[in-house]
């Protein structure tokens, strides 16, 4: 039986490209909550001036499209990161949070 | 051959947790990225008090490490909808920024 | 000649609440950083889910306008923390960067 | 008897910006709170990477010092611009939110 491993392979890519530039050091988790907060700021001010309809993804350019593209994965290689150090099994931390939801709405 | 869906399916069930609630009027691309500060927000502040090295693993409780959990969860969540609703292949654009990252350091 | 006192008088009052309670050693310049980006988080997320007429004024809640109005201030009480912190005279840096941007825009 | 008018004036002079480029249709209150976000982010990205004793003033470089304060003031312009629009005296939500902590801690 195979097992879907893509999570865990992008995960294993990022920490690599960290260790092989003597990154570790800085990876604490206190730092890369903030290099997280830092990204989605980046993220959250690429929509700041659309309206809402001019956020929808046939409403953007494909300049700006690409940009907002670059600062998802910003925000997600951060968070695949932090995962990875602090030992957080990403799939099921948000299987547990989405049962959590559901119980709630 | 086996394809890996681990993200895609992980895409679905949150849409469909959306969808079955009506919530897809609100799940505009900037309302979104609103959702992913906030709650990227909600993640540093779990750590803002902490020493660096009070924020590793083995150095948080049980139930600062499971809070932290869910607010990586939450961020997670609210980045993989909104590359949901704009049709954003996320592993692909994580390897398309860890390539320019790798041509810039 | 009377001069206007009125932001150093406010971080006073909010650097001997710090102080009474042996916060200065947690008020460090990072952490006060993450301090604001946790309270921007949370004001962001007060209008995630309204459009943009629905956020104006006159159609908020009393309710929501005080909630909004805390989140306001708990953004601006750490950012006259790091200012003090840091040695920062807030108005003049203000002016600085407004003469930045009249060169700019 | 005279009354302090800091936070006033540097409000007016913000406004008087905005207002000049014909900029107030963008300064909804939800895209001034993304405003201030997309801003914190940026101000907490200068510090990600700096342990807690780099990121006091004397260890800061010249250069550094003067990101951080346009950062800071960045955050502060949006800050006053969203009390503005939004009609909040911002000294006295600051003292309203101190109240409510005086007595919480």
């Amino acid at each position: 039986m195979s097992h879907d491993k893509e999570i865990d392979t992008l995960i294993a890519e990022i920490r690599e490209f960290a260790v092989s530039r003597d990154w570790e050091q800085f990876h604490t988790p206190k730092n890369l909550a903030m290099a997280i907060a830092g990204e989605a700021g980046e993220l959250v001010a690429e929509f700041q001036w659309l309206k809402e309809e001019e956020s929808v993804r046939k409403a953007l350019s494909e300049k700006k499209f690409s940009d907002i593209e670059l600062e998802v994965a910003d925000v997600a290689i951060y968070l695949l990161r932090l995962s990875d150090v602090l030992g957080i099994d990403l799939a099921q931390a948000i299987r547990k949070k989405m049962e959590i939801n559901q119980a709630r709405f």
